[in-house]
Protein backbone atom coordinates (compact mmCIF):
# COMPACT_ATOMS: atom_id res chain seq x y z
CA UNK A 1 0.00 0.00 0.00
CA UNK A 2 1.47 3.19 -1.21
CA UNK A 3 2.96 5.73 1.40
CA UNK A 4 4.42 8.23 -0.20
CA UNK A 5 3.39 9.78 -3.22
CA UNK A 6 6.15 11.13 -5.79
CA UNK A 7 5.49 13.53 -8.26
CA UNK A 8 6.48 13.98 -11.73
CA UNK A 9 6.80 18.03 -12.12
CA UNK A 10 7.42 19.37 -16.06
CA UNK A 11 4.47 18.31 -17.57
CA UNK A 12 2.84 16.62 -15.25
CA UNK A 13 2.42 19.92 -12.40
CA UNK A 14 3.91 22.07 -14.64
CA UNK A 15 2.61 23.31 -18.45
CA UNK A 16 5.65 23.89 -21.19
CA UNK A 17 3.01 25.41 -23.20
CA UNK A 18 3.95 28.60 -21.35
CA UNK A 19 7.14 28.37 -23.29
CA UNK A 20 6.12 28.72 -26.55
CA UNK A 21 6.18 32.51 -26.78
CA UNK A 22 9.67 31.95 -26.71
CA UNK A 23 9.64 29.38 -29.13
CA UNK A 24 7.74 31.53 -31.44
CA UNK A 25 10.30 34.46 -31.06
CA UNK A 26 13.25 32.20 -31.72
CA UNK A 27 12.08 30.22 -34.54
CA UNK A 28 8.76 31.75 -35.79
CA UNK A 29 6.89 28.90 -34.22
CA UNK A 30 5.72 27.36 -31.27
CA UNK A 31 6.59 23.64 -33.24
CA UNK A 32 9.50 23.01 -32.07
CA UNK A 33 8.97 22.90 -28.20
CA UNK A 34 7.74 19.51 -28.45
CA UNK A 35 10.65 18.03 -30.60
CA UNK A 36 13.24 20.50 -28.42
CA UNK A 37 11.38 18.45 -25.07
CA UNK A 38 12.12 14.81 -26.58
CA UNK A 39 15.51 15.88 -27.46
CA UNK A 40 16.21 16.94 -23.56
CA UNK A 41 14.75 13.44 -22.86
CA UNK A 42 17.09 12.02 -25.56
CA UNK A 43 20.68 13.41 -24.21
CA UNK A 44 19.52 12.80 -20.69
CA UNK A 45 18.72 9.07 -21.70
CA UNK A 46 21.97 8.86 -24.18
CA UNK A 47 23.78 9.87 -20.74
CA UNK A 48 22.14 7.09 -18.65
CA UNK A 49 22.95 4.39 -21.39
CA UNK A 50 26.63 5.08 -22.22
CA UNK A 51 27.61 5.85 -18.51
CA UNK A 52 28.62 9.66 -19.05
CA UNK A 53 25.80 11.75 -16.54
CA UNK A 54 24.23 14.83 -18.54
CA UNK A 55 22.17 16.94 -16.04
CA UNK A 56 18.63 17.95 -17.48
CA UNK A 57 20.15 21.83 -17.65
CA UNK A 58 22.70 21.14 -19.53
CA UNK A 59 20.39 19.08 -21.39
CA UNK A 60 18.03 21.72 -22.20
CA UNK A 61 20.97 23.96 -23.51
CA UNK A 62 22.02 21.52 -25.91
CA UNK A 63 18.73 20.43 -27.38
CA UNK A 64 18.12 24.03 -28.03
CA UNK A 65 21.23 24.52 -29.80
CA UNK A 66 20.53 21.09 -31.68
CA UNK A 67 16.61 22.17 -32.46
CA UNK A 68 18.46 25.70 -33.47
CA UNK A 69 21.08 24.03 -36.01
CA UNK A 70 17.92 21.71 -37.51
CA UNK A 71 15.95 25.13 -38.09
CA UNK A 72 19.06 26.83 -39.53
CA UNK A 73 18.72 29.55 -36.79
CA UNK A 74 21.72 30.69 -34.74
CA UNK A 75 21.40 31.54 -30.77
CA UNK A 76 23.50 33.40 -28.48
CA UNK A 77 24.36 32.31 -25.24
CA UNK A 78 21.86 35.26 -23.58
CA UNK A 79 19.02 33.58 -26.16
CA UNK A 80 19.55 30.15 -25.12
CA UNK A 81 20.01 31.15 -21.02
CA UNK A 82 16.70 33.07 -21.15
CA UNK A 83 15.05 30.45 -22.55
CA UNK A 84 16.35 27.83 -20.27
CA UNK A 85 15.71 30.21 -17.36
CA UNK A 86 12.06 30.20 -18.37
CA UNK A 87 11.63 26.41 -17.36
CA UNK A 88 12.14 28.03 -13.54
CA UNK A 89 8.70 30.11 -13.27
CA UNK A 90 6.41 27.48 -15.35
CA UNK A 91 2.79 27.70 -14.18
CA UNK A 92 1.13 24.76 -12.81
CA UNK A 93 -1.79 23.20 -14.78
CA UNK A 94 -5.28 24.43 -13.89
CA UNK A 95 -6.18 21.06 -11.86
CA UNK A 96 -2.79 20.92 -9.45
CA UNK A 97 -3.49 23.27 -7.16
CA UNK A 98 -6.71 21.99 -5.49
CA UNK A 99 -5.89 18.20 -6.27
CA UNK A 100 -2.36 18.27 -4.99
CA UNK A 101 -4.03 20.37 -1.94
CA UNK A 102 -6.60 17.80 -1.36
CA UNK A 103 -3.75 14.63 -1.54
CA UNK A 104 -1.82 16.73 1.10
CA UNK A 105 -4.30 16.86 3.66
CA UNK A 106 -4.55 12.37 3.83
CA UNK A 107 -1.78 10.77 5.68
CA UNK A 108 0.33 10.08 2.31
CA UNK A 109 3.76 12.03 2.13
CA UNK A 110 3.97 13.98 -0.96
CA UNK A 111 7.69 14.53 -2.78
CA UNK A 112 8.08 15.68 -5.83
CA UNK A 113 10.54 13.69 -8.00
CA UNK A 114 12.08 15.11 -10.36
CA UNK A 115 14.79 15.41 -13.49
CA UNK A 116 15.18 19.10 -13.12
CA UNK A 117 18.52 19.94 -10.96
CA UNK A 118 17.46 20.74 -7.19
CA UNK A 119 18.00 24.56 -7.54
CA UNK A 120 15.56 24.50 -10.49
CA UNK A 121 12.99 22.37 -8.99
CA UNK A 122 12.97 24.41 -5.68
CA UNK A 123 12.34 27.85 -7.82
CA UNK A 124 9.33 25.44 -10.12
CA UNK A 125 7.39 24.70 -6.99
CA UNK A 126 7.70 27.96 -5.62
CA UNK A 127 6.48 29.57 -8.04
CA UNK A 128 4.37 27.67 -8.91
CA UNK A 129 2.87 28.04 -5.46
CA UNK A 130 2.54 24.78 -4.52
CA UNK A 131 6.07 23.97 -2.53
CA UNK A 132 4.64 24.24 0.75
CA UNK A 133 2.18 20.86 -0.64
CA UNK A 134 5.81 18.90 -0.06
CA UNK A 135 7.38 16.92 2.43
CA UNK A 136 10.80 16.86 0.26
CA UNK A 137 12.11 18.12 -3.46
CA UNK A 138 13.83 15.62 -4.46
CA UNK A 139 15.78 15.73 -8.00
CA UNK A 140 17.37 13.04 -9.60
CA UNK A 141 20.35 14.66 -9.94
CA UNK A 142 21.23 13.70 -6.67
CA UNK A 143 22.44 10.29 -7.45
CA UNK A 144 23.81 11.55 -11.20
CA UNK A 145 21.38 9.35 -12.72
CA UNK A 146 17.94 10.41 -14.23
CA UNK A 147 14.78 8.43 -13.75
CA UNK A 148 13.40 6.35 -15.45
CA UNK A 149 16.73 4.78 -14.30
CA UNK A 150 15.60 2.98 -10.86
CA UNK A 151 18.18 4.94 -8.58
CA UNK A 152 15.64 8.33 -7.84
CA UNK A 153 12.77 5.70 -7.48
CA UNK A 154 14.73 4.13 -4.95
CA UNK A 155 16.28 6.96 -3.19
CA UNK A 156 12.71 7.82 -2.51
CA UNK A 157 12.05 4.83 -0.63
CA UNK A 158 15.14 5.33 0.96
CA UNK A 159 14.54 9.08 2.36
CA UNK A 160 11.10 7.88 3.71
CA UNK A 161 12.72 4.66 4.96
CA UNK A 162 10.04 2.43 3.18
CA UNK A 163 10.05 -0.29 0.58
CA UNK A 164 9.91 0.48 -3.31
CA UNK A 165 6.16 -0.89 -3.73
CA UNK A 166 5.12 2.17 -0.94
CA UNK A 167 6.30 4.71 -3.69
CA UNK A 168 3.57 5.58 -6.36
CA UNK A 169 4.76 7.31 -8.64
CA UNK A 170 2.61 10.04 -10.54
CA UNK A 171 3.55 11.26 -14.20
CA UNK A 172 2.46 12.03 -17.22
CA UNK A 173 5.43 10.49 -19.27
CA UNK A 174 5.11 6.93 -20.21
CA UNK A 175 8.80 6.48 -20.00
CA UNK A 176 8.92 7.62 -16.20
CA UNK A 177 6.11 5.08 -15.51
CA UNK A 178 7.89 2.19 -17.19
CA UNK A 179 11.07 3.24 -14.75
CA UNK A 180 9.31 3.50 -11.90
CA UNK A 181 7.42 0.21 -12.03
CA UNK A 182 10.76 -1.43 -13.18
CA UNK A 183 12.58 -0.02 -9.55
CA UNK A 184 9.34 -2.03 -8.36
CA UNK A 185 7.27 0.80 -7.54
CA UNK A 186 3.68 1.71 -7.97
CA UNK A 187 3.05 4.16 -10.36
CA UNK A 188 -0.12 6.37 -11.79
CA UNK A 189 -0.29 7.63 -15.08
CA UNK A 190 -1.67 11.14 -15.62
CA UNK A 191 -2.72 10.97 -19.53
CA UNK A 192 -1.96 14.77 -20.35
CA UNK A 193 -3.21 15.89 -23.63
CA UNK A 194 -1.21 13.94 -26.47
CA UNK A 195 0.51 11.58 -23.55
CA UNK A 196 -0.07 7.88 -24.12
CA UNK A 197 1.38 4.91 -22.10
CA UNK A 198 3.86 2.77 -23.52
CA UNK A 199 2.36 -1.01 -24.31
CA UNK A 200 5.39 -3.04 -23.56
CA UNK A 201 6.39 -4.00 -19.80
CA UNK A 202 4.03 -3.50 -16.37
CA UNK A 203 1.02 -0.93 -16.46
CA UNK A 204 0.08 1.37 -14.22
CA UNK A 205 -3.05 0.52 -11.71
CA UNK A 206 -4.24 3.69 -11.94
CA UNK A 207 -4.95 6.03 -15.25
CA UNK A 208 -6.69 9.45 -15.43
CA UNK A 209 -7.12 12.28 -17.82
CA UNK A 210 -7.02 14.86 -15.27
CA UNK A 211 -5.19 15.03 -11.79
CA UNK A 212 -8.45 15.47 -9.98
CA UNK A 213 -9.63 12.33 -11.35
CA UNK A 214 -6.48 10.96 -10.34
CA UNK A 215 -6.41 12.39 -6.74
CA UNK A 216 -10.11 10.86 -6.79
CA UNK A 217 -8.48 7.18 -7.69
CA UNK A 218 -5.48 7.75 -5.31
CA UNK A 219 -7.43 8.07 -2.19
CA UNK A 220 -9.67 4.71 -3.31
CA UNK A 221 -6.52 2.82 -3.39
CA UNK A 222 -3.66 4.05 -1.10
CA UNK A 223 -5.85 5.96 1.60
CA UNK A 224 -6.96 3.61 4.40
CA UNK B 1 43.64 3.81 -37.24
CA UNK B 2 40.36 2.36 -38.22
CA UNK B 3 40.58 -1.40 -39.56
CA UNK B 4 37.12 -1.65 -39.37
CA UNK B 5 34.12 0.32 -40.82
CA UNK B 6 30.97 -0.46 -38.28
CA UNK B 7 28.14 1.39 -40.83
CA UNK B 8 24.50 2.26 -38.81
CA UNK B 9 21.25 1.49 -40.89
CA UNK B 10 18.25 2.69 -40.80
CA UNK B 11 18.14 6.02 -42.04
CA UNK B 12 21.93 6.62 -42.47
CA UNK B 13 22.19 3.90 -45.00
CA UNK B 14 17.95 3.39 -45.98
CA UNK B 15 15.92 6.01 -46.51
CA UNK B 16 12.82 5.74 -43.57
CA UNK B 17 10.87 8.04 -46.30
CA UNK B 18 9.60 5.10 -48.11
CA UNK B 19 7.51 4.58 -45.47
CA UNK B 20 5.50 8.09 -45.71
CA UNK B 21 2.78 6.79 -48.36
CA UNK B 22 2.06 4.00 -45.75
CA UNK B 23 1.65 6.86 -42.74
CA UNK B 24 -0.63 8.65 -45.01
CA UNK B 25 -3.03 5.94 -45.55
CA UNK B 26 -2.87 5.33 -41.61
CA UNK B 27 -2.95 8.85 -40.77
CA UNK B 28 -4.00 11.03 -43.74
CA UNK B 29 -0.61 12.56 -43.20
CA UNK B 30 3.30 11.39 -43.75
CA UNK B 31 3.83 14.11 -40.22
CA UNK B 32 3.86 11.19 -37.71
CA UNK B 33 6.67 9.04 -39.40
CA UNK B 34 9.16 11.03 -37.76
CA UNK B 35 7.75 11.34 -33.75
CA UNK B 36 7.25 7.60 -34.79
CA UNK B 37 11.02 6.70 -34.93
CA UNK B 38 11.59 8.51 -32.06
CA UNK B 39 9.26 7.10 -30.30
CA UNK B 40 10.85 4.02 -31.24
CA UNK B 41 14.22 5.25 -30.14
CA UNK B 42 13.04 6.25 -27.04
CA UNK B 43 11.23 2.81 -25.82
CA UNK B 44 14.51 0.76 -26.88
CA UNK B 45 16.58 3.36 -24.94
CA UNK B 46 14.50 2.91 -21.95
CA UNK B 47 14.81 -0.55 -22.20
CA UNK B 48 18.76 0.04 -22.02
CA UNK B 49 18.22 2.12 -18.82
CA UNK B 50 15.56 0.35 -16.81
CA UNK B 51 17.70 -3.12 -17.77
CA UNK B 52 14.48 -4.77 -19.40
CA UNK B 53 15.71 -5.09 -23.65
CA UNK B 54 12.81 -4.24 -25.43
CA UNK B 55 14.30 -5.45 -29.48
CA UNK B 56 13.91 -3.30 -32.33
CA UNK B 57 11.07 -4.57 -33.73
CA UNK B 58 8.96 -4.61 -30.40
CA UNK B 59 9.82 -1.13 -30.48
CA UNK B 60 8.47 0.06 -33.98
CA UNK B 61 4.89 -2.14 -33.17
CA UNK B 62 4.75 -0.54 -29.78
CA UNK B 63 5.79 2.77 -31.36
CA UNK B 64 3.28 2.98 -34.28
CA UNK B 65 0.09 1.71 -31.11
CA UNK B 66 1.64 5.22 -29.27
CA UNK B 67 1.29 7.51 -32.00
CA UNK B 68 -1.84 6.20 -33.12
CA UNK B 69 -3.70 6.72 -30.02
CA UNK B 70 -2.01 9.98 -29.86
CA UNK B 71 -3.78 10.62 -33.40
CA UNK B 72 -7.22 9.20 -31.87
CA UNK B 73 -6.77 5.98 -35.01
CA UNK B 74 -7.43 2.44 -33.67
CA UNK B 75 -4.98 0.42 -36.10
CA UNK B 76 -5.53 -3.67 -36.82
CA UNK B 77 -2.87 -6.06 -35.47
CA UNK B 78 -2.81 -6.74 -39.88
CA UNK B 79 -2.24 -2.90 -40.85
CA UNK B 80 0.36 -2.55 -37.54
CA UNK B 81 2.31 -6.10 -39.16
CA UNK B 82 2.64 -4.33 -42.39
CA UNK B 83 3.80 -1.23 -41.41
CA UNK B 84 6.39 -2.06 -39.66
CA UNK B 85 7.24 -5.33 -42.41
CA UNK B 86 8.23 -2.33 -44.46
CA UNK B 87 11.63 -1.53 -43.23
CA UNK B 88 12.73 -4.59 -44.32
CA UNK B 89 12.79 -2.97 -48.18
CA UNK B 90 13.40 0.71 -47.39
CA UNK B 91 16.02 1.85 -50.57
CA UNK B 92 19.21 2.91 -49.78
CA UNK B 93 20.11 6.80 -49.81
CA UNK B 94 21.02 7.51 -53.96
CA UNK B 95 24.81 8.67 -52.50
CA UNK B 96 24.89 4.66 -50.60
CA UNK B 97 25.72 2.17 -53.05
CA UNK B 98 28.83 4.25 -55.24
CA UNK B 99 30.57 5.55 -51.20
CA UNK B 100 30.03 1.61 -50.28
CA UNK B 101 31.71 0.04 -53.30
CA UNK B 102 34.42 2.50 -52.53
CA UNK B 103 35.27 1.84 -49.29
CA UNK B 104 34.82 -2.00 -49.62
CA UNK B 105 37.43 -1.98 -52.01
CA UNK B 106 39.94 -0.33 -49.42
CA UNK B 107 41.90 -2.52 -47.20
CA UNK B 108 39.01 -1.91 -44.58
CA UNK B 109 36.52 -4.01 -43.33
CA UNK B 110 32.61 -2.99 -43.82
CA UNK B 111 30.52 -4.21 -41.48
CA UNK B 112 26.62 -3.58 -40.79
CA UNK B 113 26.14 -2.68 -37.06
CA UNK B 114 22.20 -2.35 -36.18
CA UNK B 115 19.59 -2.21 -34.35
CA UNK B 116 17.41 -3.73 -36.29
CA UNK B 117 17.03 -7.57 -35.57
CA UNK B 118 19.46 -10.14 -37.67
CA UNK B 119 16.71 -11.42 -39.86
CA UNK B 120 15.46 -7.80 -40.31
CA UNK B 121 19.31 -6.78 -41.07
CA UNK B 122 19.76 -9.08 -43.54
CA UNK B 123 16.61 -8.70 -45.43
CA UNK B 124 17.00 -4.78 -45.46
CA UNK B 125 20.63 -4.90 -46.59
CA UNK B 126 19.97 -7.36 -49.34
CA UNK B 127 16.62 -5.63 -50.59
CA UNK B 128 18.88 -2.26 -50.62
CA UNK B 129 21.21 -4.23 -53.27
CA UNK B 130 24.75 -3.54 -51.22
CA UNK B 131 24.82 -6.85 -48.74
CA UNK B 132 27.34 -8.28 -50.40
CA UNK B 133 29.08 -5.48 -49.48
CA UNK B 134 29.86 -6.07 -45.91
CA UNK B 135 31.77 -8.67 -44.58
CA UNK B 136 29.08 -9.00 -41.95
CA UNK B 137 26.50 -8.15 -40.47
CA UNK B 138 25.84 -7.54 -37.14
CA UNK B 139 22.58 -6.97 -35.16
CA UNK B 140 23.27 -5.53 -31.26
CA UNK B 141 20.41 -8.29 -30.46
CA UNK B 142 22.32 -10.43 -30.34
CA UNK B 143 24.07 -8.95 -27.16
CA UNK B 144 20.57 -7.50 -25.80
CA UNK B 145 21.89 -4.26 -25.53
CA UNK B 146 20.76 -1.49 -28.50
CA UNK B 147 22.87 0.98 -29.07
CA UNK B 148 23.98 3.61 -28.07
CA UNK B 149 25.34 1.02 -25.01
CA UNK B 150 28.89 -0.20 -25.39
CA UNK B 151 28.21 -3.73 -26.14
CA UNK B 152 27.51 -3.69 -29.82
CA UNK B 153 30.38 -1.53 -30.80
CA UNK B 154 32.50 -3.55 -28.31
CA UNK B 155 30.87 -6.94 -30.25
CA UNK B 156 32.52 -5.47 -33.71
CA UNK B 157 35.97 -4.65 -32.08
CA UNK B 158 35.76 -8.39 -30.82
CA UNK B 159 34.27 -9.89 -34.26
CA UNK B 160 37.22 -8.33 -36.10
CA UNK B 161 39.64 -9.23 -33.47
CA UNK B 162 40.63 -5.76 -32.56
CA UNK B 163 41.11 -2.76 -30.63
CA UNK B 164 37.59 -0.60 -30.17
CA UNK B 165 40.02 2.60 -31.32
CA UNK B 166 40.05 0.25 -34.98
CA UNK B 167 36.63 0.85 -35.39
CA UNK B 168 35.06 3.57 -36.93
CA UNK B 169 31.03 3.77 -36.64
CA UNK B 170 30.02 5.87 -39.56
CA UNK B 171 26.11 6.93 -38.43
CA UNK B 172 23.42 9.90 -39.21
CA UNK B 173 22.56 9.73 -35.51
CA UNK B 174 24.14 11.72 -32.85
CA UNK B 175 23.15 9.32 -29.95
CA UNK B 176 24.80 6.62 -32.08
CA UNK B 177 28.24 8.81 -32.46
CA UNK B 178 28.42 9.32 -28.90
CA UNK B 179 27.73 5.62 -27.90
CA UNK B 180 30.77 4.80 -30.51
CA UNK B 181 32.62 7.31 -28.77
CA UNK B 182 31.68 6.86 -25.26
CA UNK B 183 32.50 2.81 -26.07
CA UNK B 184 36.30 4.02 -27.43
CA UNK B 185 35.84 3.86 -30.76
CA UNK B 186 36.45 6.49 -33.46
CA UNK B 187 33.28 7.72 -35.41
CA UNK B 188 32.29 9.66 -38.31
CA UNK B 189 28.89 11.73 -38.67
CA UNK B 190 26.97 12.18 -41.77
CA UNK B 191 24.44 14.50 -41.61
CA UNK B 192 21.53 13.37 -43.51
CA UNK B 193 18.70 16.08 -44.02
CA UNK B 194 17.41 17.62 -40.52
CA UNK B 195 20.50 15.62 -38.53
CA UNK B 196 22.20 17.48 -36.37
CA UNK B 197 25.71 16.74 -33.80
CA UNK B 198 24.85 16.95 -30.08
CA UNK B 199 27.17 19.56 -28.64
CA UNK B 200 27.62 17.55 -25.26
CA UNK B 201 30.44 15.20 -25.15
CA UNK B 202 33.58 14.19 -26.96
CA UNK B 203 32.86 14.87 -31.01
CA UNK B 204 33.86 13.17 -34.53
CA UNK B 205 36.36 13.12 -36.12
CA UNK B 206 34.86 13.28 -39.50
CA UNK B 207 31.75 14.88 -40.66
CA UNK B 208 30.13 15.40 -44.09
CA UNK B 209 26.74 16.18 -45.57
CA UNK B 210 26.99 13.40 -48.33
CA UNK B 211 28.50 9.52 -48.11
CA UNK B 212 29.90 10.25 -50.95
CA UNK B 213 32.01 13.15 -49.12
CA UNK B 214 32.43 10.92 -45.87
CA UNK B 215 33.81 8.11 -48.06
CA UNK B 216 36.70 10.82 -49.69
CA UNK B 217 37.25 11.90 -46.13
CA UNK B 218 37.42 7.82 -44.65
CA UNK B 219 39.54 6.88 -47.39
CA UNK B 220 41.75 10.28 -46.57
CA UNK B 221 41.69 9.05 -42.71
CA UNK B 222 41.96 5.73 -42.49
CA UNK B 223 43.54 4.04 -45.71
CA UNK B 224 47.47 3.73 -45.30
Amino acid sequence: MPRVLAFDVNETLLDLKALDTAFEDLFGSAAPRGPWFAQVLQLSFVGGITGSYVDFTTAQRAALQMIAERQGVSLSEQQIDATVALMTSLPPHPDVPEALGRLAATDLHLVALTNSVQDVAEQQLRNAGVRDLFAKVMSADAVRRLKPAPEPYLAVAAAFDVHPGDVRLIAAHSWDVTGALHAGCKAAFLRRPGAVLSPVGPQPDLVAGTLTDLADLIVRRDCR
